[in-house]
């Protein structure tokens, strides 16, 4: 017996494929001894523009798989557009209407027939059908996707359909590319990836807004119970990350510069376009790094390496072309253009939040709210700076922030004569109309003033269990708090380190015009909605 | 006035940089011409072995960042052995004692000094050092890590410091290799990668092995309240997402064929060394394909790709060299190696569960279960499925199981004259010794079976709110399934259609020979453990 045998002559060895898994079908796709082939995508197609002599006595045969997405009937045939999520513009297949059966919007096809050029002005070239073969049938008539305009509102309803619009298939090519062009520029700078944990110990600094994870087997009650008997799930009460940030530390002192693009989560009651309660950080850290240039750098490389790898790609161009169109729901061209050019810029300008406050107080006529040292820069007084540090193209740096309005890890400056006041080591960076969409810092890394700012701001608690009783350490010793293991990364051998992070969903919004968050992210989770 | 100017006036534009942040710094690093520049990494400095002559009278001189890891004092001599994470070797640095001040284990230090041909065995060249900064001062008494034996249970009680352990190092970096070797392999075959969602509405089929999600702020009374008002955070009970498939196979209906590498949760309360509540999964899902075989093929081609492009790697021979070492956790060296070869092997075997089950009856005396068709197979069937086909090396793919043990989604085979038991076209990927990688299948694409199958697995139930009160849908037709969109998803427009999911984790265990996932997760979770 070679029992090894029985797999090779197994139903699934001679599969016959209806997609493309082979990079070699892509090429043979286009290649004229092999017609009948079955083509990658409408979006090669669409490319492929076999000039007349080629194919006088003999137009290439292909066949295609795609969604209508229209139908317009004539006398004896049928107009279908055609299209897969591969381009925004559809694919013209002219069907006899005896073959038109079950040619209905939204219905999943595969058409065979004959790529030959088109007499029309709004392609060069279209299929004439010759085979049908209705994968999917759609009832058209319930079928809520239609090709007239339909409000974003309207879309959000349809999480699980939404994304077969052309708009919203660009957008996830867009965000596909981005990852793929982070992983790039990453790798090239040998930085780790890493995957930091989304169930976590820390409440994050027990502000409230961060979600809570319990078995859906532990009823509030059976909680209670078991956590007096010390057996609830995970001992004491866990949370859902709201950064990574402290565990890329502890990451950074085992392979030095690392990196993430990893969910975060809030449970804000806010309802805005900017805040989702689920969403994407990307987020880097450097170790033996004792200058924040050196982070703002690392954050200006990134994003402009990004911007230029991404900007000539299919689905930019495809974002900026429906930019351009009236009723579009995206933010003009213009503005959408000057996106780009503002993240391609060479140089991006640094200034201290007390310059800014400087710049801001010489024109205080023009805020609703007194620009005072010491404040939070309100959404008036970032644009303001976008607009004058940054041209309203540039992205603007703005470093330096008060101690007591940042978070208590970010390392503390040297007070000097010209500027007394407490600041530490930060930055936010800000672009014109969305304001901050980065922010970085040094991290304290000495044991002492770290334990001392978390004292300041309240942080150096004891951990509790579900019931809120405070858990004794290993030791019997005394409270144990849940940053502890954060302390201890400064206990032995801590060196200087900093990093940034970067709403990753705001950045997809802010470079394809997309109005409102929600409406990039495909799943998008705020207060009162989580659908699907 | 000119504010731009205040940015390139600032302190941070001139910033000397401690770490390296431009590729141009990398290569400097060995320019002899530029001496004093701080090295990449220990790695890098390892590979540089200027020869004698070119050294004779000016040998380079270099600065080096790491951790110290040991050191052994002679009468006016410290040897130190330092590392950095990038190299499981460390590099020897020689100080003199009147140097050697905070040079204790743990500490982060920066190192100047000549790079020189070493007389010892264990080196080609060592550093001899003329300056020693101590970056991060380490108390080595209490400092956890120590460089003598330490058990994985010991290392595991403290996994914020863990990392730093040289073989934890390379497990990152291996970690960060493969997610980028992923992403050029799905890249190079136009699969976009996606973001699923991760707090989700499904409960994984009633099944209760699921995490739910609650604000912190919605204590259980507040959250029953509020929950009548309909006012609790997202107006019913959500979970963490256990799969990305079914928001994967939505947006399979957008894009075509897409992937991702997302986290999933299980509530399970096993204590075993291959399950975490928190784990990686690799999913992807293609679209337009109507035969297993193409899914296969994906699953085998990608493991193929990831395995030669991984072998090569730096981490990879660390890894290996691991398990070679008398007294390594790892498995043992033969053993990992077979397994590299296997899935880099070109032919992987298929075979059916019914043939596999004919192979399990002929041996029926070696197991403890007796075969029978329509069981689950047990670890003891899957490894001897594993030996007897796979020869003990080759992944083996057993295909079509039982209709009735697995998942309600998949699409059922034909009954045929030699096969008339209910099957479904799914396969699991059997690899020796760890058995089940991957699963995957065809899904069941056409409305009306789906709706039976659901109907058959007790999945089509209401929606409810956190009180268990049913949902009635928008028209107050009656109860909404927590599924309905998915059934939607086979309304309009559904191809066929097929993937498959692949615990990353447990993958990456596989192939570095780490015994236990909770060993290769920096950050693992599971039932009673959530460190930091």
């Amino acid at each position: 017996m070679r029992p090894a045998a029985l797999g090779r002559a197994s139903r699934y060895s001679q599969g016959r494929v209806f997609g493309i898994s082979h990079p070699d079908r892509f090429r043979r796709c286009f290649s004229h001894e092999i017609s009948q082939e079955t083509c990658s995508s409408v979006a090669k197609l669409l490319q492929w523009k076999p000039t007349p002599d080629h194919v006088a006595d003999n137009p290439p045969q292909v066949v295609i798989n795609g969604f209508v997405r229209s139908v317009r009937s004539m006398k004896s045939i049928r107009f279908v557009a055609l299209g897969d999520g591969s381009s925004l513009a559809p694919l013209q297949a002219i069907v006899d209407t005896k073959h038109a059966e079950g040619l209905t919007v939204g219905a999943a096809v595969r058409l065979s027939g004959a790529w030959v050029s088109s007499p029309g002005a709004s392609q060069s070239h279209e299929l004439h059908v010759s085979k049908v073969e209705v994968l999917g049938p759609s009832d058209a008539k319930t079928f809520p996707i239609q090709k007239k305009y339909q409000t974003p509102e309207f879309l959000r309803t349809l999480p699980h359909l939404r994304p077969r619009t052309p708009l919203n298939a660009a957008l996830l090519r867009f965000r596909s590319d981005a990852i793929a062009s982070l992983t790039q520029f990453f790798a090239s700078r040998t930085f780790t990836q890493t995957h930091p944990p989304i169930i976590t110990s820390s409440d994050c600094e027990g502000a409230g807004e961060v979600f809570t994870v319990t078995p859906a087997t532990e009823t509030a009650d059976q909680a209670n119970t078991d956590a007096k008997k010390d057996d609830s799930f995970f001992r004491s009460k866990k949370y859902l990350t709201v950064s990574g940030q402290l565990h890329l530390e502890a990451l950074s002192q085992s392979v030095g510069n690392v990196w993430t693009l990893s969910p975060a989560f809030r449970a804000e009651r806010s309802d805005t376009s900017r805040h989702l309660s689920e969403f994407y950080m990307l987020e880097a850290e450097m170790s033996f790094v004792d200058n924040l240039g050196a982070v703002m750098d690392l954050t200006e490389d990134m994003l402009r390496f990004l911007a230029k790898s991404l900007y000539e790609t299919a689905a930019v161009k495809e974002l900026l072309s429906r930019s351009s169109q009236s009723g579009s729901d995206l933010a003009p061209l213009d503005e959408v253009r000057r996106r780009w050019e503002g993240l391609m810029d060479p140089s991006w300008p640094r200034i201290t939040y007390t310059e800014a406050l400087g710049l801001l107080q010489k024109n205080a006529e023009m805020f609703t709210e007194k620009p005072t040292w010491g404040m939070n820069l309100q959404s008036e007084h970032e644009k303001f700076i976008a607009m004058s540090v940054g041209g309203g193209q540039k992205p603007v740096f703005v470093t330096d922030y008060p101690r007591d309005i940042k978070a208590f890890y970010m390392r503390p400056n040297q007070p000097t004569a010209e500027q007394p006041n407490a600041t530490v080591e930060c930055f936010d960076l800000l672009v014109p109309e969305v304001c901050e969409i980065a922010g970085g810092s040094m991290r304290e890394h000495r044991l002492e003033p770290l334990q001392d700012a978390m004292k300041r701001h309240g942080i150096l608690k004891p951990a509790m269990d579900v019931n809120g009783n405070v858990i004794p350490d290993a030791d019997g010793n005394g409270p144990t708090s849940n940053l502890d293991w954060y302390v201890d990364l400064r206990r032995w051998g801590c060196p200087p380190h900093g990093g940034f992070g970067l709403g990753f969903d705001r950045l997809l919004c802010y470079l394809s015009g997309v109005q409102t968050i929600r409406d990039i992210v495909a799943f998008p989770r705020w207060v009162g909605r989580c659908d699907c």
